[in-house]
Protein backbone atom coordinates (compact mmCIF):
# COMPACT_ATOMS: atom_id res chain seq x y z
CA UNK A 1 0.00 0.00 0.00
CA UNK A 2 0.96 3.74 -0.45
CA UNK A 3 1.13 5.17 2.97
CA UNK A 4 2.05 8.85 3.42
CA UNK A 5 3.97 9.58 6.80
CA UNK A 6 3.71 13.47 7.53
CA UNK A 7 6.52 14.67 10.04
CA UNK A 8 10.57 13.97 9.85
CA UNK A 9 11.00 13.82 13.63
CA UNK A 10 11.72 10.77 15.49
CA UNK A 11 8.01 9.66 15.47
CA UNK A 12 7.79 9.84 11.47
CA UNK A 13 11.36 8.00 11.17
CA UNK A 14 10.42 4.98 12.93
CA UNK A 15 6.78 4.57 11.56
CA UNK A 16 8.20 4.72 7.72
CA UNK A 17 11.03 2.79 8.37
CA UNK A 18 8.46 -0.27 10.02
CA UNK A 19 6.26 0.63 7.06
CA UNK A 20 9.07 0.18 4.49
CA UNK A 21 10.54 -2.95 6.37
CA UNK A 22 6.68 -4.12 5.89
CA UNK A 23 7.13 -3.69 2.22
CA UNK A 24 5.05 -0.70 1.86
CA UNK A 25 5.62 2.20 -0.73
CA UNK A 26 6.01 4.85 1.90
CA UNK A 27 6.56 8.94 1.29
CA UNK A 28 7.74 10.93 4.03
CA UNK A 29 6.37 14.62 3.91
CA UNK A 30 7.65 18.00 5.12
CA UNK A 31 7.87 21.69 4.67
CA UNK A 32 10.79 22.04 3.00
CA UNK A 33 13.12 18.53 1.54
CA UNK A 34 16.17 20.44 0.78
CA UNK A 35 15.82 22.12 4.45
CA UNK A 36 15.16 19.55 5.92
CA UNK A 37 18.27 17.16 4.57
CA UNK A 38 20.35 19.87 4.91
CA UNK A 39 19.10 20.32 9.11
CA UNK A 40 22.47 19.27 11.36
CA UNK A 41 20.26 19.22 14.03
CA UNK A 42 19.01 15.51 15.26
CA UNK A 43 15.49 15.47 16.10
CA UNK A 44 14.51 15.10 19.36
CA UNK A 45 15.25 11.68 20.56
CA UNK A 46 16.59 10.65 17.13
CA UNK A 47 20.26 8.76 16.55
CA UNK A 48 20.42 10.52 13.49
CA UNK A 49 20.32 13.69 11.72
CA UNK A 50 17.13 13.14 8.54
CA UNK A 51 19.96 13.54 6.12
CA UNK A 52 22.12 10.18 8.07
CA UNK A 53 18.58 8.71 8.49
CA UNK A 54 17.57 8.89 4.81
CA UNK A 55 20.35 7.80 3.15
CA UNK A 56 20.24 4.19 5.83
CA UNK A 57 16.36 4.28 4.50
CA UNK A 58 16.62 5.17 0.94
CA UNK A 59 13.29 3.36 0.56
CA UNK A 60 11.42 5.79 1.76
CA UNK A 61 10.45 8.63 -0.69
CA UNK A 62 11.00 11.94 0.82
CA UNK A 63 8.43 14.86 -0.89
CA UNK A 64 6.35 18.04 0.68
CA UNK A 65 3.62 17.41 2.48
CA UNK A 66 1.25 17.87 -0.41
CA UNK A 67 3.80 15.51 -2.33
CA UNK A 68 3.34 12.89 0.47
CA UNK A 69 -0.31 13.43 1.08
CA UNK A 70 -0.93 12.97 -2.64
CA UNK A 71 1.00 9.88 -2.88
CA UNK A 72 -0.58 7.92 0.29
CA UNK A 73 -3.82 6.32 -0.26
CA UNK A 74 -3.26 6.13 3.84
CA UNK A 75 -1.67 9.46 5.91
CA UNK A 76 -0.32 9.16 8.94
CA UNK A 77 0.27 12.39 10.53
CA UNK A 78 3.26 12.05 13.01
CA UNK A 79 4.36 15.62 13.61
CA UNK A 80 4.09 17.84 16.71
CA UNK A 81 1.34 18.77 18.01
CA UNK A 82 1.67 22.15 17.10
CA UNK A 83 2.70 21.72 13.76
CA UNK A 84 -0.22 19.06 12.98
CA UNK A 85 -2.87 21.42 11.34
CA UNK A 86 -0.30 23.66 9.17
CA UNK A 87 1.50 20.58 8.04
CA UNK A 88 -2.24 19.35 7.13
CA UNK A 89 -2.66 22.72 5.61
CA UNK A 90 -0.09 22.19 3.50
CA UNK A 91 -0.60 18.63 2.39
CA UNK A 92 -4.06 20.27 0.62
CA UNK A 93 -7.47 19.24 1.54
CA UNK A 94 -7.77 17.75 -1.96
CA UNK A 95 -5.20 15.57 -1.18
CA UNK A 96 -6.67 14.17 2.33
CA UNK A 97 -10.30 14.23 0.96
CA UNK A 98 -12.06 10.71 1.44
CA UNK A 99 -8.65 9.15 2.86
CA UNK A 100 -7.97 7.98 6.14
CA UNK A 101 -6.19 9.90 7.99
CA UNK A 102 -4.09 8.74 11.42
CA UNK A 103 -3.54 10.99 13.76
CA UNK A 104 -0.43 10.22 16.06
CA UNK A 105 0.10 13.64 17.39
CA UNK A 106 -0.29 15.14 20.87
CA UNK A 107 -1.17 18.33 22.08
CA UNK A 108 2.11 18.89 24.21
CA UNK A 109 3.07 22.42 24.60
CA UNK A 110 6.65 22.78 26.42
CA UNK A 111 6.52 26.85 26.48
CA UNK A 112 6.18 26.61 30.02
CA UNK A 113 8.86 24.15 30.52
CA UNK A 114 8.61 20.96 31.77
CA UNK A 115 6.46 18.58 32.04
CA UNK A 116 5.12 20.05 29.32
CA UNK A 117 1.04 21.25 29.30
CA UNK A 118 -1.75 21.06 26.88
CA UNK A 119 -2.56 23.29 24.30
CA UNK A 120 -6.12 21.72 24.04
CA UNK A 121 -7.72 19.75 26.51
CA UNK A 122 -10.96 18.88 27.98
CA UNK A 123 -13.39 20.45 26.37
CA UNK A 124 -11.97 19.71 22.97
CA UNK A 125 -8.95 18.07 21.45
CA UNK A 126 -6.11 18.16 19.02
CA UNK A 127 -7.72 15.05 17.17
CA UNK A 128 -11.17 16.92 17.02
CA UNK A 129 -9.87 19.80 15.51
CA UNK A 130 -8.00 18.18 12.61
CA UNK A 131 -11.40 16.33 11.71
CA UNK A 132 -13.40 19.69 11.99
CA UNK A 133 -10.84 21.47 9.68
CA UNK A 134 -10.68 18.41 7.36
CA UNK A 135 -14.45 17.22 7.58
CA UNK A 136 -13.43 14.67 4.13
CA UNK A 137 -10.99 13.02 5.49
CA UNK A 138 -11.61 9.99 8.24
CA UNK A 139 -9.60 11.08 11.02
CA UNK A 140 -8.47 8.06 13.40
CA UNK A 141 -6.80 9.09 16.57
CA UNK A 142 -4.31 6.03 17.73
CA UNK A 143 -0.67 5.35 18.45
CA UNK A 144 -0.46 9.02 20.43
CA UNK A 145 -0.25 6.88 24.08
CA UNK A 146 3.06 5.12 23.47
CA UNK A 147 6.81 5.69 22.70
CA UNK A 148 7.25 5.83 18.71
CA UNK A 149 9.48 2.17 19.16
CA UNK A 150 6.95 0.88 20.87
CA UNK A 151 4.32 1.80 18.41
CA UNK A 152 6.01 0.11 15.64
CA UNK A 153 7.08 -3.36 18.42
CA UNK A 154 4.56 -3.87 20.89
CA UNK A 155 5.96 -7.21 21.27
CA UNK A 156 9.38 -5.79 22.30
CA UNK A 157 7.42 -5.08 26.06
CA UNK A 158 5.68 -7.91 27.97
CA UNK A 159 4.97 -10.02 24.78
CA UNK A 160 2.62 -7.17 23.60
CA UNK A 161 0.09 -7.46 26.39
CA UNK A 162 -1.28 -4.11 26.38
CA UNK A 163 -3.25 -1.48 24.82
CA UNK A 164 -4.30 0.54 22.69
CA UNK A 165 -7.29 2.98 21.79
CA UNK A 166 -8.55 4.49 18.17
CA UNK A 167 -10.76 7.30 18.44
CA UNK A 168 -12.91 8.39 14.90
CA UNK A 169 -16.45 9.45 13.66
CA UNK A 170 -16.46 6.68 10.95
CA UNK A 171 -16.62 2.90 12.47
CA UNK A 172 -15.20 1.64 9.28
CA UNK A 173 -11.97 3.71 8.96
CA UNK A 174 -11.68 2.55 12.75
CA UNK A 175 -11.56 -1.17 12.26
CA UNK A 176 -9.78 -0.69 9.22
CA UNK A 177 -6.96 1.27 11.35
CA UNK A 178 -7.38 -1.82 13.67
CA UNK A 179 -6.19 -4.16 11.13
CA UNK A 180 -3.50 -1.71 9.90
CA UNK A 181 -2.12 -1.86 13.50
CA UNK A 182 -2.28 -5.72 14.06
CA UNK A 183 -1.06 -6.49 10.35
CA UNK A 184 1.69 -3.66 10.25
CA UNK A 185 2.65 -3.93 14.25
CA UNK A 186 1.45 -6.33 15.94
CA UNK A 187 -1.30 -4.90 18.33
CA UNK A 188 -3.55 -7.16 19.47
CA UNK A 189 -5.82 -5.63 22.19
CA UNK A 190 -7.06 -2.04 20.29
CA UNK A 191 -9.96 -0.83 22.23
CA UNK A 192 -12.34 1.82 20.12
CA UNK A 193 -13.28 4.18 22.69
CA UNK A 194 -16.36 5.90 20.50
CA UNK A 195 -16.33 8.89 17.87
CA UNK A 196 -13.47 11.69 17.67
CA UNK A 197 -14.50 13.49 21.29
CA UNK A 198 -12.97 10.11 23.15
CA UNK A 199 -9.64 11.69 21.67
CA UNK A 200 -9.71 13.69 24.46
CA UNK A 201 -9.26 11.31 26.81
CA UNK A 202 -6.07 9.54 25.01
CA UNK A 203 -4.56 12.93 24.72
CA UNK A 204 -4.86 13.65 28.12
CA UNK A 205 -3.35 10.30 29.33
CA UNK A 206 -0.23 12.47 28.42
CA UNK A 207 0.39 13.99 31.79
CA UNK A 208 0.51 10.67 33.37
CA UNK A 209 2.50 9.26 30.51
CA UNK A 210 5.18 12.09 31.31
CA UNK A 211 5.29 11.55 34.89
CA UNK A 212 5.25 7.76 34.43
CA UNK A 213 8.66 8.31 32.41
CA UNK A 214 10.36 9.92 35.01
CA UNK A 215 9.01 7.33 37.65
CA UNK A 216 9.86 4.08 35.67
CA UNK A 217 12.78 6.59 34.55
CA UNK A 218 12.37 4.71 31.11
CA UNK A 219 9.62 5.32 28.01
CA UNK A 220 8.98 1.42 27.51
CA UNK A 221 5.80 1.10 29.62
CA UNK A 222 2.47 0.93 28.19
CA UNK A 223 -0.99 1.08 29.76
CA UNK A 224 -2.89 -2.35 29.93
CA UNK A 225 -7.00 -1.93 30.36
CA UNK A 226 -7.33 -5.01 32.44
CA UNK A 227 -11.17 -5.44 32.65
CA UNK A 228 -13.72 -8.49 33.25
CA UNK A 229 -14.19 -10.79 30.10
CA UNK A 230 -17.43 -10.52 28.54
CA UNK A 231 -20.20 -12.18 30.67
CA UNK A 232 -18.54 -12.35 33.93
CA UNK B 1 -6.50 3.61 63.73
CA UNK B 2 -9.28 5.56 63.89
CA UNK B 3 -10.06 7.06 60.33
CA UNK B 4 -12.92 9.74 58.80
CA UNK B 5 -14.00 9.50 55.77
CA UNK B 6 -15.72 13.19 54.65
CA UNK B 7 -18.47 12.21 52.27
CA UNK B 8 -21.59 10.03 52.51
CA UNK B 9 -21.91 9.10 48.49
CA UNK B 10 -21.46 5.30 47.48
CA UNK B 11 -17.66 6.27 47.49
CA UNK B 12 -17.60 6.87 51.34
CA UNK B 13 -20.19 4.14 52.16
CA UNK B 14 -18.35 1.72 50.28
CA UNK B 15 -14.52 2.73 51.47
CA UNK B 16 -16.33 3.79 55.04
CA UNK B 17 -17.23 -0.08 55.45
CA UNK B 18 -14.67 -1.91 54.58
CA UNK B 19 -12.63 0.15 56.91
CA UNK B 20 -15.00 -0.92 59.49
CA UNK B 21 -14.48 -4.75 58.44
CA UNK B 22 -10.94 -4.57 58.90
CA UNK B 23 -11.42 -3.70 62.44
CA UNK B 24 -10.97 0.03 62.25
CA UNK B 25 -13.13 3.14 63.94
CA UNK B 26 -14.60 4.87 61.29
CA UNK B 27 -16.34 8.02 61.40
CA UNK B 28 -17.96 9.73 58.46
CA UNK B 29 -18.18 13.26 58.11
CA UNK B 30 -21.18 15.15 56.39
CA UNK B 31 -22.76 18.59 56.58
CA UNK B 32 -25.36 17.94 58.47
CA UNK B 33 -26.24 14.39 60.17
CA UNK B 34 -29.76 14.80 60.91
CA UNK B 35 -30.64 16.35 57.12
CA UNK B 36 -28.52 13.60 55.79
CA UNK B 37 -30.54 10.81 57.65
CA UNK B 38 -33.52 11.79 56.93
CA UNK B 39 -32.43 12.64 52.72
CA UNK B 40 -34.84 9.73 50.80
CA UNK B 41 -32.75 9.93 47.37
CA UNK B 42 -29.91 7.20 47.39
CA UNK B 43 -26.54 8.83 46.23
CA UNK B 44 -25.26 8.38 42.71
CA UNK B 45 -24.60 4.41 42.30
CA UNK B 46 -25.72 3.63 45.80
CA UNK B 47 -27.89 0.49 46.50
CA UNK B 48 -29.36 2.01 49.41
CA UNK B 49 -30.14 5.64 51.61
CA UNK B 50 -27.98 6.62 53.44
CA UNK B 51 -30.13 5.79 56.68
CA UNK B 52 -30.61 2.68 55.17
CA UNK B 53 -26.66 1.87 54.88
CA UNK B 54 -26.25 3.26 58.47
CA UNK B 55 -28.65 0.53 59.71
CA UNK B 56 -26.57 -2.09 57.80
CA UNK B 57 -23.53 -0.40 59.42
CA UNK B 58 -24.16 1.12 62.84
CA UNK B 59 -20.70 0.35 63.45
CA UNK B 60 -19.53 3.18 61.30
CA UNK B 61 -20.19 6.51 63.01
CA UNK B 62 -21.79 9.93 61.42
CA UNK B 63 -21.02 12.99 62.34
CA UNK B 64 -20.08 16.84 61.05
CA UNK B 65 -17.36 17.46 58.80
CA UNK B 66 -15.68 19.14 61.55
CA UNK B 67 -16.75 16.05 64.41
CA UNK B 68 -15.35 13.31 61.99
CA UNK B 69 -11.91 14.72 61.32
CA UNK B 70 -11.18 15.88 64.67
CA UNK B 71 -12.10 11.84 65.45
CA UNK B 72 -9.44 10.84 62.11
CA UNK B 73 -5.81 9.93 62.78
CA UNK B 74 -6.34 10.27 58.92
CA UNK B 75 -8.86 11.80 57.12
CA UNK B 76 -10.28 10.48 53.81
CA UNK B 77 -11.79 12.89 51.47
CA UNK B 78 -14.52 11.32 49.51
CA UNK B 79 -16.71 14.03 48.17
CA UNK B 80 -17.62 14.76 45.04
CA UNK B 81 -15.17 16.96 43.51
CA UNK B 82 -17.08 20.62 43.73
CA UNK B 83 -17.94 19.20 47.46
CA UNK B 84 -13.92 18.93 48.63
CA UNK B 85 -13.34 22.64 49.92
CA UNK B 86 -16.15 23.24 51.04
CA UNK B 87 -16.47 19.85 52.80
CA UNK B 88 -12.37 20.67 54.10
CA UNK B 89 -13.23 23.96 55.20
CA UNK B 90 -16.29 22.66 57.00
CA UNK B 91 -13.84 20.09 58.63
CA UNK B 92 -11.31 22.87 59.86
CA UNK B 93 -8.09 23.21 59.54
CA UNK B 94 -7.16 22.96 62.90
CA UNK B 95 -8.50 19.22 62.32
CA UNK B 96 -6.21 18.72 59.26
CA UNK B 97 -3.30 19.92 60.43
CA UNK B 98 -0.35 17.80 60.82
CA UNK B 99 -2.42 14.40 59.28
CA UNK B 100 -2.45 12.55 56.07
CA UNK B 101 -4.90 13.93 54.11
CA UNK B 102 -6.21 11.04 51.62
CA UNK B 103 -7.80 12.56 48.72
CA UNK B 104 -10.30 10.15 46.76
CA UNK B 105 -12.17 13.16 45.04
CA UNK B 106 -12.01 14.03 41.00
CA UNK B 107 -12.91 17.33 39.43
CA UNK B 108 -16.00 16.13 37.55
CA UNK B 109 -17.92 18.64 36.30
CA UNK B 110 -21.37 17.05 35.11
CA UNK B 111 -23.06 21.05 34.04
CA UNK B 112 -22.44 20.20 30.55
CA UNK B 113 -24.16 16.87 30.80
CA UNK B 114 -22.17 13.74 29.79
CA UNK B 115 -19.62 13.04 29.63
CA UNK B 116 -18.80 15.19 31.91
CA UNK B 117 -15.35 18.01 31.80
CA UNK B 118 -13.40 18.49 34.29
CA UNK B 119 -13.34 21.85 36.08
CA UNK B 120 -9.55 22.11 36.90
CA UNK B 121 -7.49 20.35 34.66
CA UNK B 122 -3.87 20.41 32.92
CA UNK B 123 -1.52 23.46 34.49
CA UNK B 124 -3.70 22.88 37.78
CA UNK B 125 -5.51 20.15 39.99
CA UNK B 126 -7.99 19.86 42.51
CA UNK B 127 -5.23 17.84 44.46
CA UNK B 128 -3.30 20.69 44.38
CA UNK B 129 -5.88 22.96 45.06
CA UNK B 130 -6.25 20.97 48.72
CA UNK B 131 -2.75 21.20 49.56
CA UNK B 132 -2.30 24.88 48.84
CA UNK B 133 -5.55 25.35 51.23
CA UNK B 134 -4.14 23.11 53.75
CA UNK B 135 -0.57 23.29 53.84
CA UNK B 136 -0.50 21.54 57.31
CA UNK B 137 -1.85 18.99 56.05
CA UNK B 138 -0.14 15.68 54.16
CA UNK B 139 -2.36 15.46 51.13
CA UNK B 140 -1.94 12.19 49.14
CA UNK B 141 -4.13 11.68 46.12
CA UNK B 142 -4.80 8.31 45.02
CA UNK B 143 -7.68 5.85 45.17
CA UNK B 144 -9.40 8.15 42.30
CA UNK B 145 -8.74 6.12 39.06
CA UNK B 146 -10.95 3.57 39.94
CA UNK B 147 -14.44 2.16 40.67
CA UNK B 148 -15.33 2.19 44.58
CA UNK B 149 -15.95 -1.30 44.86
CA UNK B 150 -12.62 -1.92 42.96
CA UNK B 151 -10.80 0.75 45.75
CA UNK B 152 -11.25 -1.78 48.39
CA UNK B 153 -11.11 -5.16 46.45
CA UNK B 154 -8.69 -4.95 44.30
CA UNK B 155 -7.94 -8.96 43.88
CA UNK B 156 -11.88 -9.00 42.40
CA UNK B 157 -10.09 -8.35 38.91
CA UNK B 158 -7.37 -10.13 37.64
CA UNK B 159 -6.20 -11.16 40.91
CA UNK B 160 -5.05 -7.84 41.56
CA UNK B 161 -2.80 -7.60 39.00
CA UNK B 162 -3.56 -3.78 37.93
CA UNK B 163 -1.83 -0.60 39.50
CA UNK B 164 -2.76 2.50 41.82
CA UNK B 165 -0.71 5.64 41.83
CA UNK B 166 0.29 8.03 44.92
CA UNK B 167 1.08 11.57 44.32
CA UNK B 168 1.69 14.07 46.66
CA UNK B 169 4.64 16.39 48.10
CA UNK B 170 5.69 14.31 51.67
CA UNK B 171 7.24 11.16 50.73
CA UNK B 172 6.75 9.35 53.84
CA UNK B 173 3.19 10.15 54.18
CA UNK B 174 3.00 8.40 50.06
CA UNK B 175 5.01 5.27 51.74
CA UNK B 176 2.44 5.16 54.83
CA UNK B 177 -0.46 5.80 52.36
CA UNK B 178 1.23 3.00 50.11
CA UNK B 179 1.45 0.45 53.44
CA UNK B 180 -2.23 1.19 53.87
CA UNK B 181 -3.21 0.34 50.54
CA UNK B 182 -1.98 -2.59 50.94
CA UNK B 183 -2.90 -3.64 54.51
CA UNK B 184 -6.43 -2.27 54.17
CA UNK B 185 -7.63 -3.76 51.03
CA UNK B 186 -4.45 -5.88 49.20
CA UNK B 187 -3.18 -3.41 46.64
CA UNK B 188 0.21 -4.37 45.84
CA UNK B 189 1.20 -2.62 42.93
CA UNK B 190 1.21 1.10 43.83
CA UNK B 191 3.80 3.69 41.74
CA UNK B 192 4.65 6.90 43.24
CA UNK B 193 4.40 9.42 40.73
CA UNK B 194 6.19 12.05 42.53
CA UNK B 195 4.73 15.47 44.36
CA UNK B 196 1.03 16.83 44.53
CA UNK B 197 1.49 18.49 40.68
CA UNK B 198 1.56 14.80 39.45
CA UNK B 199 -1.70 14.65 40.53
CA UNK B 200 -3.01 15.98 37.81
CA UNK B 201 -2.07 13.01 35.41
CA UNK B 202 -4.34 10.83 37.50
CA UNK B 203 -7.38 13.49 37.26
CA UNK B 204 -6.92 13.82 33.58
CA UNK B 205 -7.46 10.35 33.56
CA UNK B 206 -10.93 10.34 34.27
CA UNK B 207 -11.84 11.62 30.87
CA UNK B 208 -10.91 8.24 29.41
CA UNK B 209 -12.07 6.13 32.20
CA UNK B 210 -15.49 7.34 31.61
CA UNK B 211 -15.42 6.64 27.55
CA UNK B 212 -13.66 3.13 28.95
CA UNK B 213 -17.12 2.38 31.32
CA UNK B 214 -19.00 2.97 27.71
CA UNK B 215 -16.76 0.99 25.84
CA UNK B 216 -16.59 -2.21 28.00
CA UNK B 217 -20.46 -1.42 29.26
CA UNK B 218 -18.82 -2.33 33.05
CA UNK B 219 -16.95 0.14 36.00
CA UNK B 220 -14.87 -2.97 37.05
CA UNK B 221 -11.60 -2.31 35.30
CA UNK B 222 -8.46 -0.73 35.63
CA UNK B 223 -5.11 0.22 33.96
CA UNK B 224 -2.08 -2.01 34.76
CA UNK B 225 1.05 -0.08 33.96
CA UNK B 226 2.85 -2.72 31.82
CA UNK B 227 7.07 -1.85 32.38
CA UNK B 228 10.03 -3.55 31.72
CA UNK B 229 11.45 -5.20 34.96
CA UNK B 230 14.50 -3.31 36.86
CA UNK B 231 17.39 -3.93 34.81
CA UNK B 232 16.21 -4.94 31.36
Amino acid sequence: MNIAVLGTGVVGQVLASALAAKGHAVMMGTRDVQQALAREQKATGAQLTLAEWHRQNPQVGLGTFAEAAAFGEVVVNATSGFGALPALEAAGEANLDGKILIDVSNPLDFSRGMPPTLFVANTDSLGEQIQRRFPGSKVVKTLNTVNAYLMVNPRQLAGGDHTLFVSGDDAQAKATVAGYLRDWFGWEDVIDLGDITTARGTEMLLPIWVRLWGALQTPVFNFKVVRQAAGQ
